[in-house]
């Protein structure tokens, strides 16, 4: 009898435990906890394999990738990005959609089409269910993508009225770059928005020790990066010192913060993947998937800790650049190791071009070489034989020597005096002639191509792991981040 | 007693019916007897969503994308495609990976990275176990992509090698292109590959009405495309007149000819997506997605009959040429229509030109401007004012014109006499100068980039349904197709 009963309760237990292998058992019964949101701007099939590239193995014979932490996630979705004004959509209108499950204008932030009716985001609705919410971003704070999960506008460049909106969003951490026109613009000057997110009680901090001395009990927080590179924003990972805070650092923090028993949100942004995409600027972009990644390695790491309670998701909002592994010179060939002579990003070059020309306002090519050289390891065509033979790699080939001297002379120009034409366009998009002639050359010689200077259309990835992942697997729309977001939440 | 026995019992069979639900037991309980798998050559995101946004709404405020039928497929993978020797893999090792397993070298066909050791295919293993088999491919049948599924030499180059092994293979159906190299090299000739063939016992067929009547009773075939384009393959499917069989017709046939009670497999390629990619021809390339989509429909509509019994795989083996959609020119718009003034291929605009030069030996620009506008719609910048204001998206800016008058220039010389440096690699890619230009210029005024006249290194997605489709969801390498595909027909 007692044997029998024993077998129908093992018959039992065993159906339990395997429908706890099946999808819907786990979401239902494990709606996820601790939630990260993890977006890189511009980032898409072709950044993430560049990084998996540079990463790996380039030997013949034995050709393989290098594995990132996250695109090995076990659940993987294959997301449309167009917005409702077109298939290059900004960042404005596809932060939108993930945070919303709405399509809208580029530009428009937190509203419908119409432009008037506000949305409701998954983090006002996960923290007025008892979550606390972290906002983390490597570009300003106020930018599209951040604004996105806190803000309504009609126009992502409100720049001042975005920062009002964070001060009262009453979220719980915010960290990363600063605020942009926080005190409004030259024409229309407003109190500092500093002062108005403290007086909303949240403890601003923007030292190493105050951001490495946040934990649970420090309130509501805005942590802000220590030093600031372009436009207000984190300097890229290439660019780093041990003295700046990482994106990985404010995602830890964010945890400690956060860490309650109602659990939190997080979204937490690589902008800068997008900045240096805009700018053709393969390397800085790669560095910048990679500190990515360490930043996700926190969230996984935590993960370790809560297995049945934690999702990540690592998606990108949009492709930006067109950029390609393969380039029309190199066909078959790629040599991305070459691409590790560059030593800084193209803003930190042109800082470095800047402060030359301050002090010698007519460069020549000459002067200019050997920063180059030391920079980008390029090597002059009229440079030594010995020089070209143990820098084969670098030797500028006669037409790339034209390219970058046209590109020289032009930089050298006052900048409303540059060439404005259809030509200067295709081979400048706006940037500095120079520093972005010197990385299409070395991306060229490493086997990358670039078509734009802005978004492209091609589907971005999701790559989801934990709790309630699973419905992260499939072909889907942006917009459908949000309702599978809603959904696995039980909202 | 019997009450608890029957407890025991029942308790036993939801385990059973349980872990039916659960993935593993599907498998176990139908493993696919019918199999399609779909290779688009050349096809990865960015080909398949050009192809949505060319169909789709570009409407401002209702921008939408037009869906194909495998898009949205349930369940959906992104595969990494690198191979033994390079990042930017050929269809050679590629297709050996799919079919095989293994990694292997660029050019390599059914053999490990030694270049020796032979692989055993899916198609061959399914063979022993009593399945029909079916080859299509809208380019040569000994082509690298279908010989990847038959053959085994260490250079794909070795038509007439791959040839015999067809003849060999016992395989059921052959559709598609004809057989490269038939009678050998004219260095070293052989037996003619068709007289091989048949005395193999396939009925080969080339006309229409042949094709057309094959049925199940018709026993081994091989259907040969009655018209062929260029390098012995089908038409582009927007050369296509009523006249031709459509890979559809194949796809269709093979299904009447391969069904059995042991159940079949076919592989179906999408070959000229890749030539199309190569020579950076959008609207070629999308017309050839949209006739693909057209062949999976076939297979859609038999599975309809045969839902729990059929799984249908659809994948690229890499992509090709870098295309983007969107462009430095035309920044965030997109204008796909524009390419729908195109009227044929590169291939069939070649052949109009090459008839107008043997007539007209010295051909003017003043000549086959009206041919340009004809077949491209494109205007030039010294036309009447009332034509260019009625046909704007297409009037030529000066720096297009000098491209154009350039490219005419190369073209009109004869191809041994071309400029060959840098920049006509770059600009021409090893194609005819007239008509690469002319893709070039309306795929970027419609809003498309290309980087690149070779293969690239982005990931390719698999869109999977029906028997078994589960095991194609997630991240994985292109050689864990053939393993999946193994294990979920119990290999």
């Amino acid at each position: 009898m007692f044997k029998r009963i024993a077998l129908v309760l093992f018959g039992l237990l065993l159906i339990v435990s395997m429908s706890g292998v099946c999808g819907a058992a786990t979401r239902e019964a494990g709606n996820p906890k601790y939630i990260f949101l993890f977006v890189g701007d511009g980032m898409s099939h072709v950044q993430i394999n560049a990084a998996q590239v540079l990463r790996g193995n380039n030997t013949p014979g034995e050709v393989a990738l290098g594995g990132l932490n996250f695109t090995r996630f076990p659940n993987v979705g294959v997301v449309t990005t167009h917005d409702s004004t077109s298939f290059c959509p900004d960042s404005a209108s596809t932060a939108t959609s993930l945070s919303s499950g709405v399509k809208t204008h580029s530009g428009v932030i937190g509203m419908e089409a119409d432009k008037t009716k506000q949305t409701v985001n998954i983090a006002e609705q996960l923290k007025a269910k008892g979550m606390k919410i972290g906002i983390v971003s490597s570009v300003t704070i106020n930018h599209a993508t951040p604004a996105a999960f806190y803000a309504h506008v009609p126009s992502r460049n409100d720049y001042y009225g975005i920062a009002m909106q964070m001060a009262n969003s009453g979220f719980d951490y915010f960290a990363g770059g600063t605020v942009k026109n926080a005190t409004g613009t030259a024409k229309e000057p407003k109190p500092d928005a500093f002062e108005v997110i403290k007086s909303k009680g949240y403890t601003v901090v923007n030292t190493p020790e105050g951001i490495r001395s946040l934990n649970a009990s420090s309130g509501k927080v805005y942590a802000v990066s220590p030093r600031l590179q372009d436009d207000g924003a984190m300097p890229y990972t290439i660019d780093e010192t041990p003295a700046d805070v990482t994106l990985a650092e404010f995602v830890q923090k964010g945890i400690e913060v956060l860490d309650n028993e109602n659990g939190f949100f997080m979204m937490a942004e690589s902008g800068k993947v997008d900045w240096a995409c805009h700018a053709n600027d393969a390397l800085s972009t790669i560095v910048d998937v990679l500190g990515f990644e360490d930043a996700i390695q926190v969230a996984v790491d935590f993960a370790k800790q809560h297995p049945d309670e934690t999702l990540i998701l690592v998606t990108g909002d949009h492709e930006t650049g067109g950029m390609t592994i393969g380039y029309a010179a190199t066909g078959y060939k790629t040599a991305f190791s070459i691409l590790n002579r560059q030593k800084m990003s193209y803003v930190a070059f042109d800082k470095r071009i800047g402060e030359m020309k301050a002090k010698t306002p007519k460069l020549t090519m000459e002067d200019v070489m050997p920063v180059i050289e030391e920079n980008f390891g390029l090597i002059m065509p009229n440079d030594t034989d010995a020089k070209k033979e143990e820098n084969a790699p670098f030797v500028l080939t006669e037409f790339e020597y034209k390219r970058l001297a046209d590109a020289f002379a032009e930089s050298m120009k006052p900048s409303d005096k540059r060439t404005d034409d259809e030509v200067a366009a295709l081979l400048y998009g706006g940037y500095d002639p120079l520093s972005v002639t010197l990385t299409h050359i070395i991306n060229n010689k490493a086997g990358i191509g670039w078509t734009s200077y802005a978004h492209t259309g091609t589907p971005v990835p999701v790559f989801a792991m934990g709790a309630g992942s699973e419905a992260f697997a499939g072909s889907y729309d942006n917009t459908d981040v949000y309702k599978k977001l809603a959904a696995v939440t039980g909202l």
